[in-house]
């Protein structure tokens, strides 16, 4: 995300689709206490501002009420839904991500405790059972109580659009006013056009995102959930790739990592694993020649070699692909069998020892850490303030600390990197001590 | 930290001390690039606003440029210090806390790589080994490679404070220009003394902070470093108790946790492990007879209880103290002990097995998880920058997402708390459904 | 164990119990064919012999089948039981071990789907649910299905003792069997009367032991189940009271570990930590002058100490204690909090930081290991096999690797102890440096 | 193994070599006491019986002095080398497995403080840093201090056979008198030649095995070191699968597992994760048609299936490969790409999620866990009991919970199997719930 970027957000951009006028009191008052002093609820002139990093000098003469702000997230003294009334709806979508367990649990306990739902649906296999007439489980807080302990999604996911009207007729057959739609970029996307085709028809359903990407690549956003959790992991599988490659004669270390567009996972577990000496991300653009002299380099001086490359880095070295997944996502490039294939051939003069580790699946399969496993938990208390308040074709999550509401229009729109000249990458660079470019 | 405390910042209190005009060239900018577009200098002109949640309407005729702002962290174009005539040291204070040797690893690093010093050298059981004569360890690349797996501190720590002159007699011994003193309340205090003691003198020495303390109640920083890694462990003692206390016959699992005056940890924990049913922490009072009230509830309907204590939480019930550690800090009153002693006196009609947990050393010890190991390098990058650049009696610390540096004597005017009206303590609260006040 | 004690053992010691003379052909053939070939069948003349370390000489003119010889565990193609007709009941006692649920769910597993019983019960809260009336849990595969990734047990436990005839007549009343009872040395004593009122009143119901130690003092079997894992969380405490008395001035880490009677968890963990100056066994006597000339000299030379100590162990120093539990064990003086006193004191002419850590309750709940995961299991088949054998007032357990189904009689005679002159004890001293004797 | 191998053993093939007549106090007996009834020394007459299943009848006649037994490890009165006089050295060969540096540093410790010797060294990467010239590394116990908690081995490795005279003459100028080889089946057949060639040139040269292998596939020992912490690590590998097949629609997790001539790691691994529906391993024959009906069927059944195979499983069913690898073993085909295939081809008219995991080099990699580090250490220190006594062209082991000392020649005779007919494969069998055959 550039400065630039966030200049170019206009007051439009940010403002938030709330269904109708009608307003009732809420349960959490009698909760949490409605004394003035008990919780502090969101007002509704709250704002976040965008861009906290305000040269002074630029800014004189700007009025502060001016400048470009979210919508916060957190509970609203007035709701939209009257919660006794609400049959809320969980779908999840796509490939699988730590933290998918606790979302539900949390979306479930918090629907039915603090707001007193009456019933929460769980719709199986992502957007195919909300086409598919498959009967939806009945989500109760007993089902899900020990869920949170485990990885995947108890509801299945698939990848894939439907048709929204088939999806809205599926909603209103089982009388849902509140879905919840956890999944990426493309399931997001669905989101708008299910609220969309709510609105078309006069129906008063709120159409609320938890946003997921393994990758971290949503823009405005400090982190997308199980993303802790995963580059935890893979810098295990990094340490697993040193301890091979330091161990062998000319050993070389070679990980491939997520990270289709944006190179979060690699750079992350570079710095937690440390002794790694090329972090490859699409971000940076290598050459083959700077990568083959740099390897050779650090087996002549320290004996081996660990490469750390993001499933997405280099994809102008490979063959362009047309092929396409049931997403709709374009299929990469195998970036990790190609270099693997590369360095064996253009270091074949050396005695070589290459160990090629994929861990793929495995991360995205871990149960969430302790750190995401918090925030999955206030991510769906803030998902479940928004619907009550009637907020639609939104999403939740956490910008510079803080919790807001943004348009998924915003979110859709552009995706977010690693910024080549920022303080990750550089600390990443010191880290490894590979040059500016290769 | 409530919304008064910000509006009381003055610009005054923003201010930055920096060792006088002298300016030199950054080695930095040979290794990443001296081109425009290669780094992102922070330039003289930046600043982090101190608060981003601006109510739009209240704001209005407010001049952008007026906002209270942090002086950000990261690199400068021009430095005050020659790198290569730079000695720098280090001091590790008070308790342990995950990620310490990650901050030492970092610095000498960083210092070595990054800056080109000449030399680091490590002090040895805190403010101590600065004032007893004692060798300091020279800190080289190769002794720290790897030393991030461990927990503890490879430099020793010790409480108490020493005589300001005599340390920096030992500085000036040493030739040593840049100390990095990391250390909690107490600690930063001395740096305080320490940066005061060399202006008194003219000496050019820059004295910058890295704060440490493991109940996260540092004031505008967004987390201590191994505050995360610390309630992930203190989450595992919560999860034993509640096995214990589930298999047990009215099975109480009472869990003594860190947090002298603040309970984030046992906040936070309770998220993480789920199950609790009361959470008591010093920002919210308790009666003992809400307390056995609940309890006894809670054992009637679910047959077990689980009670997470911090350490600071009701200490108006307990017999006031006067007895301090060698920090200085007042000694607090053993509630753990006094619950455990309270529990089993007020339901001693019932047959009752409370198991009481004390993980205390356990949690401070253990080695950095991936986010703090990732954190702490950063930091102590970030601290570098600040020292190369001339800061002194400053502190480092991440503040929603953003490198910052601040005045010690901002940091340690104020405390950081759980905010009882806030959605962190909501979170809480609906998680363990305990009442708004037991 | 001595070898004196082997060679005490007659033939009776190690004669079986066995239900009437009734047979039935096993369903077992059918799940896993009936050829001869397919599965190895225990045959009725097997054994395994008691001592495999017999010096040849001493043993000339001794003939093999006169060596005292183990009943080994395993299916038999002949069966008392017919499945199809057994209600077996599970039953768990005493203090938690790592490994209860896994042995539960292993049970209700293989009684369902390897010999088609028809129902399985558990009784809550060990044998108190046997004679409190209260309604037993119906264990079905889908119940049980993933318990064994939790810590406790689902039953519930309790200690003490009941009245054998009320017990007899609860499995009267729900048509028992089978009774497994899950639990340590007095547990087993129960076990014992239970069968020798069912042998009074002529009732076929087969009880069946499972032993459970988290000590591992259960005489004639390699371990008890959870011993591993409990010994490697064990050392994770160890190594927290390493780092944090190798990080203090004068440090000491003291860390109390369980081993009422018996070392063995003492032993392992100070294998598996690594960096322990003094362990102290039960098994080993000290002198408390001993201890702090030992720990006085370590600060000396190496600046810290780290002591493990088994609860057990130094019971001589302490004042004499007449007090029980529940299952009437004595009570133990509290070692650690005296050996912490005295060091605190005897030292107190130096400054010193001393950590205590009582890991106690956190390392019994927490869940099986891979090794344990899989011991449970085949233990829990091997005792399956027994009671479906129709053998009674029998425990199972691994010798030498390989299951056997002994008497409870003779399990209950001795216990285990760390032998002060073998190999295990002499790896301990080796790796401490700790003298012969304190 | 069969009991008709058992049969098959003669006394000879029990005989162990050991050096000339000469014999020296053992300064154990100073550290640990040369009084009686301090340390159980073992005896020259002491022996382990190979087979302690004996069914008695059939022994009737047998004098028990004839029964085949085995050399005991553990220390000796006497000692063939004066330590004071001895240099080690230590190779590690082959694939990497974790533990190797546990065993590197309990044979420094123990070589340098339990018996004195003189000096210790490391050639580096296998056999060829003794026929390369390269300098070795002095092994002190700083050096060694903290490597345990590392995978790999800090002295690296390498595949492949060098000239013994080269070694020996390396052996030779560097005055080493016992020789340490870890390593698999090559590597050890390679210590048996060395062994041979100091003998044929009169050498007091004593050549110890300590056998390496991931598989487990040593004969006659309980299991090799790091077979615990793989099978644990590889049951992460299927709990993944378990994790992504059944979140997904027809779901299937294939895992390939180490195991090239032996199906432990897969049989341990399933007990340990459970959740699988199919394990194939080498010694069981499989059809693909029976596979495809089977995953047929459990994907109509429960929606998801999970599959188990170790490399080394289904050869027959790819086409013969005769490449080898630099040890001289044949490569195998690739069975995990293979079935990926065959299952995507034969099942493609279903909608189909399969997740292919092979985790090989992550398994290999991590350090041991507590039950292999204090196997490790043990097998270090029997390693170091039989050279002193001057065992040579010996390896040792565990068998039956007994260190024993047993001739290369008959480790290397044959190889350790899973038994289609015992009882780990029968648990496997009830587990899974597949056929008996496929």
């Amino acid at each position: 995300m550039r400065l630039s970027d966030l200049q170019a957000i206009t007051h439009e951009d940010l403002l938030i689709t709330r269904l109708g006028p009608r307003t009732v009191e809420t349960p959490l008052q009698e909760l949490l206490g409605n004394r003035q002093e008990s919780v502090h609820y969101v007002t509704e002139t709250d704002r976040v501002l965008v861009d906290d990093t305000l040269g002074m000098a630029k800014n004189r003469g700007v009025d502060a009420a001016d400048l470009p702000a979210f919508n916060p997230g957190g509970p609203r003294r007035q709701l939209f839904f009257d919660p006794s009334e609400v049959t809320a709806a969980i779908v999840t979508c796509g490939g699988l991500c730590p933290g998918l367990n606790n979302v539900i649990r949390a979306l479930v306990l918090h629907l039915r405790h603090a707001y007193g739902c009456r019933d929460v649906l769980g719709f199986r296999n992502g957007y195919q059972g909300l086409a598919d007439g498959s009967e939806p489980l009945r989500l109760t807080p007993d089902l899900v109580r020990d869920i949170h302990t485990r990885g995947g999604t108890i509801l299945g996911t698939s990848r894939g659009s439907q048709d929204p009207a088939t999806m809205i007729d599926t909603l209103v057959a089982h009388k849902v006013n509140a879905l919840f739609v956890v999944g990426g970029d493309g399931t997001l996307r669905g989101a708008q056009m299910l609220a969309a085709e709510a609105a078309r028809r006069g129906l008063p359903i709120a159409v609320v995102g938890v946003p997921k990407t393994i990758d971290n690549d949503i823009p405005w956003i400090d982190h997308s959930f199980g993303f802790q959790t995963a580059y935890a992991r893979a810098a295990e599988s990094i340490q697993a790739a040193h301890t091979e490659a330091s161990s062998g004669v000319n050993g070389i270390g070679l990980v491939k990592l997520m990270g289709r567009h944006s190179g979060f996972i690699a750079a992350h577990a570079t710095l937690v694993a440390q002794g790694v000496d090329f972090t490859l991300i699409p971000e940076v653009p290598f050459t083959l020649d700077g990568l083959l002299d740099g390897v050779r380099k650090k087996l002549a001086n320290q004996g081996h070699a660990v490469v750390v490359v993001a499933e997405g880095a280099g994809q102008d070295l490979l063959p362009p692909s047309t092929a396409t997944d049931p997403s709709g996502n374009r299929k990469l490039g195998d970036i990790g069998a190609f270099l693997r294939e590369q360095l064996t051939e253009g270091l074949s003069d050396l005695p070589l020892s290459l160990r090629y580790i994929d861990p793929g699946y495995a991360i995205r399969s871990v149960p969430a850490n302790a750190f995401d496993a918090v925030y999955c938990t206030r991510l769906a208390q803030a998902a479940t303030h928004a619907a009550m308040a009637g907020f639609t074709s939104v999403m939740v999550g956490s910008r510079r600390g803080r919790f807001i509401n943004l348009p998924i229009a915003l979110a859709t729109a552009t995706s977010n990197h690693v910024d080549p000249h920022g303080d990750l990458w550089m600390a990443v660079l010191e880290t490894t001590g590979q040059p500016l470019s290769l």
